[in-house]
């Protein structure tokens, strides 16, 4: 976004310092703020990219130094429901912050893993509330496009089933056959590692604090997708069981089939 | 190998006349041989790239065509013990026939696909029996190696243990999750699909009939893979259905600490 020229200057602040500072040398943001109340009442807009449960408690502190003025609040957090639930249980949900997802990252983190490209080509879940404002709605999609993404918006509800089965639960799975892998005569696994055993599991490099995270905050959906996809895997162990391989063949070109079609692909 | 000089002429021969054709024509192979007895007569390596239920008999095809010249044949199949087993039980293992398996690959295959790149980086297992002769051995080895892959030996149970740990049950896994991904909301994932997922499910692209036949011929091992795996993931839905937070961020920490020692890197 700063590189599209959405905004003349960027400031950031990070609990941790020596991060603001690194962010400031490598060029990523243009000053560092000290605290946050001064940085946010010179603020026209505010990106709150944290651990989902902080988020909340954020927006409530900008609400209180913004102080009236007219200020755009969005957020990249991966949950929506249980930060809108603590927003609307401790009063209301305001109308300058739109909640937002970018369905974009890496396993990495910090600021040298800075990408202005990380957005281009990824989609970004936008969920306005009943109480937020169309402007400013209008507003954050406009950035986000800037930064080369597409916005889908939906609902709370919708945004925090799809990605419990399009992220979380594919974290899960991918944590517990790391674990398994490494159980089985220790280190020997990785001589036979090819490229689809490292692309299964790159998810599983992930940030272990952020994860628990968000298992934590979308555990109902997480659990509820787990149950589908269970039954579909032991759809399949059970014909390899069973011996039933026409079967299992045409399980496995139904998936292919949908494969190509999660990645708009007819031949790949 | 060709690239890398190791043979003189190549000589492509598939079942599918058209697909020899389009090899020669994009440069892949020197020449399109007609039908296997004449092109055997001629040669003195042939490696055979087919369904792994098919192995054994070219193999006794190859011997019996080769008859008592010097020729060296090795495989590119990822299962191990069934063709073995096959040759075995058919009479016995020549001693110039080398079981390889090349840890690479893409969910793309015909000869478009071709790139002398793939096994660059990568390991093939080798796995050589009491019958083979090791001069053979040494031989493909060298041409392993001068594709740019790493040969590791192993014995056939240890590959076909590995092998359903490191590639077969990922498969299994990602068709699985696919078909779930496909049932939930129709397309609609799509909207919500991230790096994650697609890197997640890449493999649930591979070619169905060749996984069929994979899945049957290394059924047991990827059962009691299967077994492992189940009870890992179980321990990690278990925590987040108790919210055992805690416990589930200790076990993404080791997932990631196990992820980082398979692809070698401190801190990716």
């Amino acid at each position: 976004m700063r590189r599209a020229g959405c905004f003349d200057h960027v400031e950031g602040l990070d609990l941790n310092a020596s991060a603001t500072a690194r962010a400031l040398q490598l060029g990523v943001i243009d000053s560092a703020a000290a605290e946050a109340a001064a940085a946010i009442t010179k603020a026209d807009a505010v990106l709150i990219s944290i651990p989902t449960n902080g988020i909340a408690e954020r927006v409530r502190q900008i609400g209180a130094h913004a102080a009236g003025r007219v200020i755009t609040v969005f957020d990249a957090g991966s949950v929506k429901g249980s930060v809108l639930n603590e927003l609307r249980s401790g009063g209301s949900v305001p109308p300058w912050f739109v909640p937002s997802h970018p369905m974009a990252g890496s396993e990495h983190h910090g600021p040298a893993s800075a990408d202005a490209d990380l957005f281009r080509g990824r989609q970004v879940i936008v969920t306005p509330q009943p109480e937020t404002d169309r402007a400013a709605v209008d507003r954050v999609n406009a950035w986000w496009r800037a930064a080369g993404a597409t916005v889908v918006e939906a609902s709370t509800q919708i945004h925090d089933e799809m990605v419990a089965l399009t992220s979380h639960l594919p974290h899960l799975v991918a944590y517990a056959y790391m674990n398994w892998v490494d159980q089985l005569h220790g280190g020997r696994p990785r001589d036979f590692a090819g490229p689809g055993l490292k692309d299964f599991t790159r998810i599983a490099a992930s940030e272990p604090h952020m994860w628990r995270q968000i298992s934590l905050e979308n555990r109902a959906a997480i659990l509820e997708q787990f149950d589908g996809f269970a039954q579909s895997l032991e759809k399949v162990m059970e014909h390899v069981r069973q011996g039933r391989f026409d079967e299992l063949e045409a399980l496995f070109a139904d998936a292919r089939a949908a494969r190509m079609r999660l990645t708009g692909t007819s031949n790949e």
